[in-house]
């Protein structure tokens, strides 16, 4: 007989040990499904909650980096981003969020800040939903969530970091543009850096430049696609840039200010500075505005992403899965049970991603 | 027999009187055209030159805001921005810079930065290239000068703004992507402000909205398309705006800081602030790069503009000079010999432009 509950190791206040849980699976409504968790990965911003480094909404299951396979539908059926009916047994990736696509901001096309967002892995647990995150054996997926089967050729250490880090990098070189022959600069190689080196290398830049304070990761990014490596310290960049070319577009997922401030001046003229990463409380940047005026010069602040561009990410990833050692990202590996510790090894900071398997 | 002299008002150093100038008409080589400027305004830049407030390059012609008439062409001929010939006798406008089409900067898309860029109204007069300004009775087009037929419908007064103001405007709002359906604000309602309410609401902004700190000021840009005025003043602004629904682009034309931060501030979700005025050195702006990521906002900044900029200024005048009433923006008229009371009358502030006969 089937199980009638899910565990799930539920999050209770930052820098106090996960609490383990039973919880009853759910009733589905209209638009809903029920997903096995299959994989899920330990993203900074889980580790930023943990440590009480932002702030937190409650008792909540944290992880939003995860696949699943369909265990459960709605009675009437619940289809994927392209329109295809889903079904029980397809393995699947989702967006970090449900979203109302009419409501007033998604038609405006920014529906990952649209009225009564509802975030996997971030929300407080209430009577109706309580399977919101990763870091449990079921998700309980809302309607408005955008969904996508995953091509079997992915492996799920690979598959995991989808909906949010290749997702956010697939939405940050939306933003940037056409990068046909474009120099492109990312600034901060962890995760999210290596993932934008490599989507910018096969979405046709000429060279692309990786920038870091760690010497090893900036030699680590030339396996995903880095052409050139620079060591962020003082103006010496923007010498061996200049015996390249300009730089036109720069991925910042540092979200330090001093790197951003400095990225600003690397960039040439009508050069485009997308910024991901600046995603905690922080003072405010410095930036001239005659200098943006008269070098053309544009910034754009993105945070998640649209349902396009995980499907870009899943089409990136499936292409270039093979080209690049996206696998070797994860680690290390811990079941569900050992949450404290995965969280601890994460936090150290020596892998990209720690996996759990529920 | 024709005359071949030109008679110029030279600049010779800030502050300075202009020095009254005969100069030999020109040679022409492949590419060129002899014009004889018909009408000239000062623009808000020229009295920077003129007063000091910026760096000036020596000898020189000002004035770019001209229109002109075909006096004489290279033997070879010359063809206008549509690849239509063009014949002594054509009332033209012009690029405000020549510029080469195949030079790296113009094949990236911005020609108004290109290499060996040449730049009317702003040149140290040289040996080859004296008649290069607005104040003079002739001006000598180079090859890579973009070139417009004006049409018989406009008035000098309304014309000789186009390739300045208007065309520079025209780029903002190709920066700020399709205006449909959206909510603009415009921040500074001088000469560039004006042309931004009346260009947004011919493009299809659902409601423009005016701020200045002159009372007076916003209130005459209702004449010209804005359905809304704020006085700069605190956070009022906002609380106004909010009752209206959230600003989507913001046309930045005063280039003060404090109103360029403010102005961040009143973007709604995924707005964008084309930054125009700020042209003057100037303190650094304080802008939170966290803010910018979490409200998915974009700054960029516009310098002149590119050809086609020009094209759609012209367009969109043709179309919309019997709705607004830019020709009375220019306040006074002087002849070419009283340029320095021009300049005076220009400086007082009192009127959007100062028209110039040569």
């Amino acid at each position: 007989m089937a199980s009638t509950t899910a565990k799930a190791m539920v999050f209770m206040d930052a820098n106090t040990p996960f609490s383990p849980a039973t919880i009853d699976l759910p009733q589905l409504k209209e638009g809903e499904l029920l997903v096995k968790n299959h994989y899920a990965t330990i993203c900074a911003s889980d580790l930023h909650t943990f440590y009480g480094r932002r702030q937190s909404c409650g008792h909540s299951i944290l992880g939003h980096e995860i696949i699943g396979i369909i265990k459960a539908l709605a009675e009437e059926g619940v289809t994927d981003f392209f329109g295809s009916p889903l079904k029980v047994g397809d393995k699947i990736t989702w967006s970090v969020y449900a979203h109302d696509p009419l409501s007033p901001t998604s038609k405006k096309g920014f529906p990952q800040k649209s009225e009564a967002l509802y975030k996997y892995g971030h929300e407080q647990m209430n009577e109706t939903y309580k399977l919101n995150g990763g870091f449990s054996s079921h998700c309980h997926l809302r309607k408005g969530t955008t969904i996508f089967r995953l091509p079997s050729s992915l492996t799920e250490k690979e598959a995991a970091p989808l909906n949010c880090t290749h997702a956010t990098i697939a939405g940050a070189l939306r933003l940037a543009g056409n990068l046909k022959g474009k120099n492109v600069l990312v600034n901060g190689v962890g995760m999210l850096g290596l993932s934008a080196c490599a989507m910018a290398k096969e979405n046709g830049a000429a060279q692309v430049w990786a920038q870091d304070l760690d010497p090893e990761k900036v030699a680590f990014s030339k396996a995903f696609g880095a052409d050139h490596t620079l060591l962020f310290e003082g103006l010496e960049s923007k010498e061996l840039i200049d015996t390249h070319g300009e730089i036109d577009v720069i991925i910042e997922t540092s979200g330090v200010p001093e790197a951003m401030e400095k990225c600003v001046q690397l960039l040439g003229i009508g050069g485009t500075i997308v910024l991901v990463g600046a995603v905690f409380p922080q003072r405010d940047l410095s930036v001239n505005a005659e200098y943006l005026v008269r070098n053309l010069l544009t910034i754009k602040g993105l945070h998640n992403y649209i349902p396009e561009d995980l499907a870009a990410a899943i089409e990136f990833l499936t292409a270039a899965a093979s080209k690049y050692p996206f696998e070797s990202l994860v680690g290390k590996e811990f079941p569900l049970g050992q949450l404290d510790s995965a969280f601890e090894a994460g936090n150290e900071g020596g892998y990209y991603r720690v996996g759990i398997k529920p």
